[in-house]
């Protein structure tokens, strides 16, 4: 047995059982080791982006690591913005890392790189093996690290001669990490927060937002005459028809605070209190007024049930029934395909426990808005910020979830950045349906140049936010990628899509060209 | 005058004219400031990895650095893989990467990140702003930076505060740096090697691969009987019809060092001693026989055409001819598209002083032995075997030369990586034709597979290194960019539609539908 056999056996041993791989020449025994392997499931990504991307959507469906396989500090590097979101979404991820033979780095051969710097600069954890030997216990340490806090980044670094020397020490899995509950005292503050007959919000985030979380927070905010906020990004959130009312914190500054002006005790659970995603002259970085007082229940790292479910007998409110959505309106749209007609049309069609990974930026929030009376489904959102997230994402959230629809809201924008994705959701065959909103613009920088004060602007900078020239053709991209796909150009042909869409399993496209009104 | 139209005034004097971006949320003054701007050509990309590619074919051949603009921590992460190929190119490259407000940093928004680490990585040289005075003093010192020693890269971050704030210093050009001249010693010891009578070749690199420095390093091999080899990846080859004919050092290991088996002196000018791309199992990382003694003439990022000439007066080389390359076979090509049918159509097709950006991989290595003879051209390759590089370097090689035609040799899936290129090429109407080798396969993958020893693969082993489920159309993917793309399954096709390429000016593409026999 090689090291890499001896890994995998480890891996698999702890429950690892989806490797999303991007191999280079110095991987060939870990491909092999796989290959070999009945219990570990290769998802070829074309782009390291997709890699990351769709481990992440794995981890959160999954809530334990995919194992993704990138080729030494470049294939790494373009992983990055994807490890960034999710870092940012408090996922476990666990990434095996290939390298040159260790006495091969002394040469500085031409893909050489500080393969541990780009590593460390992106996970929490980082671990390299000293010996063929020593690889699986590296190993198994890292999946120990990636399930640490309800979910981290940890990545290990293979070197290629300690995959291909013999192994003969195999490596026990280690121990579920405990995840900290907190003391009594973090209780009683948030009680008395919420008692203090003040204006009250809790401000959720992480793991507070899955249903029987949020059925807790319902009943408190019902006794207690709280409000129920999101995070702007939730890494997963549990909604829809007959889950717990939350309202979701606005993405600019400005409709933020308006939000949160009459609030005067926010406990925070799973969040931290909320900032301005990006700075513009003038407005505030610090979204909660002044006269509020911001209280943690519980970090995102640590227990949030055990935290919410002891908040609630303190309180006496679990008796207390929470505020449930309603079921949705089942009227189709009409007119114009505007991104209220796309929500609409999800409301209505929406197949129950669909998953939905959202990165139709602009868009986003409008259908966001007109999807809470949808069947329950989990509504995964860009938690850092790097876009190219989206398509990925809902890649490895139907591996993770193979009897689950999955809706993909992308913009063209952040669609480009990694439009690969589509091609392994075809390789796969998911059951995932994406959804182009295609305006032919990063409409969101439209509306921050609008915002920063930059004077009017030229022909020549409105180009640099445009993509309109050439305009991008969504039906062919895919169709060349090997997916099915369609254009609609109005509500009705967005909705008569859709619901075929709904009906029938496997990976398809529709292109919508969205007419989109932007804030002044 | 805000900082960001201060900064802009500085890079426009000190002679950066190009601007390949991709903006985000805290970027819009310096987009602002580069729309008004008439003297700074905006190239637009779609993914950073686009951007960073460009710009090191820019580089290449413009030997001035172009602008690149990113978007924080993120996005500089996408371009890293080419940032890495184009250290290795040893090109002037020049960062303007953004960041969030100075003070908005300490309340750790979605996107903030350390956007000074990741620079760190990838760059010789980084610089920060310490106030909107203060940003077109750090533009002008990373301009210098960018020239130093050839070429380096040189990464600045513009703080979105320090953009939008007034700035009233403006900040003068910095001299150009002076290249170092070697020692008379360097000379006098690569002449005794190479009058020392045992078999000796000159290993060339960098700028001693530009015609001026090839023709002299040709008379002094004339006059010493020595050989010239050039390294296995150039940065810009010039070579062709007329031209010094130089040896290319074999990829493979085993073959590059058969091909210096006989070699006792080895005199580099501009490049390290030859080392093994990606180790194997019991094969060695040095491929120069033990025997054989490296002398350095100069290092890469010294004046090589100085050390050049001053090596060939003191060989009293100068009166001697070099051997130069013939004139083309222009017989056209008939029955499989085999990569060396693709060479004999552009041998005999290629126009005088055209640009090859060669990524084709396991086919690229076939072409080039092909092409020899083709019109005088400059040869591009994977400097850093970061994959990804051909498409976005064939854009910026455009950008700098608009006179010449560009050619990108560019295999499957390193295509895949950044084929965003593909539509900045259709928007600034670059004459660059794409030929896509269209294998199905990480071919090389399949090759290392054989070579390391692995076994004998499984179908799942296989289908981790394989592109045909789904197979990808390229033709279709191309038009969706709004590019001109047509296929090609035979020589005779793909030498109809190359010669209709070459008479006809304009971005568009083939998709030669490759046969290849692997290397056993």
């Amino acid at each position: 047995m090689n090291g890499a056999e001896n890994l995998l056996n480890t891996l698999v041993d702890a429950g690892v059982e989806v490797c999303f791989a991007n191999p280079g020449t110095s991987e060939m025994q870990l491909v092999s080791a796989i290959g070999n392997s009945a219990s570990m499931r290769a998802v070829l990504c074309l782009f390291e982006g997709v890699v990351s991307g769709a481990a992440d959507g794995y981890g959160r469906m999954a809530d334990k690591p995919a194992l993704t396989l990138l080729h030494l500090g470049s294939g790494f590097a373009n992983s990055m913005a994807n490890q960034h979101n999710a870092k940012r979404a408090h996922v476990p991820l666990l990434n095996m890392v290939g390298d040159h033979a260790t006495y091969h780095l002394q040469y500085d051969a031409p893909l050489t790189s500080n393969v541990k710097a780009y590593c460390e600069l992106a996970s929490h954890w980082v671990g390299v093996s000293d010996s063929a030997d020593n690889l699986a216990a590296v190993g198994a340490a890292a999946v120990q690290a990636a399930l640490r806090g309800n979910g981290q980044i940890a990545s290990f670094i293979a070197p290629a001669n300690h995959a291909w020397e013999p192994a003969s020490i195999s490596a026990p899995t280690l121990p579920l990490p405990a995840v900290r509950k907190v003391d009594d005292a973090a209780i009683e503050r948030a009680a008395s927060a919420l008692s203090s007959g003040a204006p009250a919000a809790l401000f959720l985030g992480g793991r507070a937002l899955r249903a029987e979380a949020l059925t807790l927070a319902g009943r408190i905010a019902q006794t207690c005459g709280a409000r129920i906020i999101c995070e702007t990004f939730p890494s997963r959130l549990q909604r829809g028809s007959g889950r717990v009312s939350v309202e979701r914190l606005p993405y600019f500054a400005e409709q933020a605070m308006d939000a949160l002006k009459e609030c005067r005790q926010l406990i925070t659970v799973g969040a931290k209190a909320p900032v301005s995603f990006s700075l513009t002259p003038a407005r505030p970085s610090w979204l909660v007024p002044e006269e509020c007082t911001v209280t943690s229940l519980a970090a995102v790292e640590e227990d949030l049930l055990d935290a919410l479910t002891r908040l609630a007998e303190k309180l006496g409110a679990n008796k207390n029934a929470a505020t449930l959505e309603p079921a949705a309106d089942m009227a189709a749209p009409n007119g114009l395909l505007t991104p209220a007609a796309i929500g609409q049309s999800i409301n209505r069609l929406l197949p129950n426990d669909a998953i939905v990974s959202d990165e139709a930026a602009t868009c986003g929030l409008g259908i966001f808005a007109c999807t809470e009376h949808a069947a329950a489904h989990d509504w995964l959102t860009l938690t850092g910020g790097a876009i190219g997230q989206g398509l990925p994402l809902a890649l490895g959230a139907a591996i993770a979830c193979p009897q689950r629809k999955v809706i993909a809201l992308q913009a063209d924008g952040g669609g480009m950045y990694t439009l690969q994705a589509l091609w392994s959701m075809v390789r796969e065959q998911t059951d995932v349906t994406v959804v182009i909103m295609n305006n032919n613009s990063y409409a969101i920088l439209n509306i921050e140049l609008a915002r920063v004060g930059a004077g009017q602007p030229t022909a020549k900078t409105l180009s640099m936010l445009s993509l309109a020239n050439p305009k991008l053709n969504w039906v062919e991209i895919a169709q060349g990628m090997g997916m099915s796909a369609k254009r609609a150009n109005s509500a009705q042909e967005f909705d008569e899509l859709f619901a075929a869409a709904m009906r029938h399993k496997g990976p398809q496209l529709i292109e919508a060209m969205v007419v989109q009104q932007m804030p002044s």
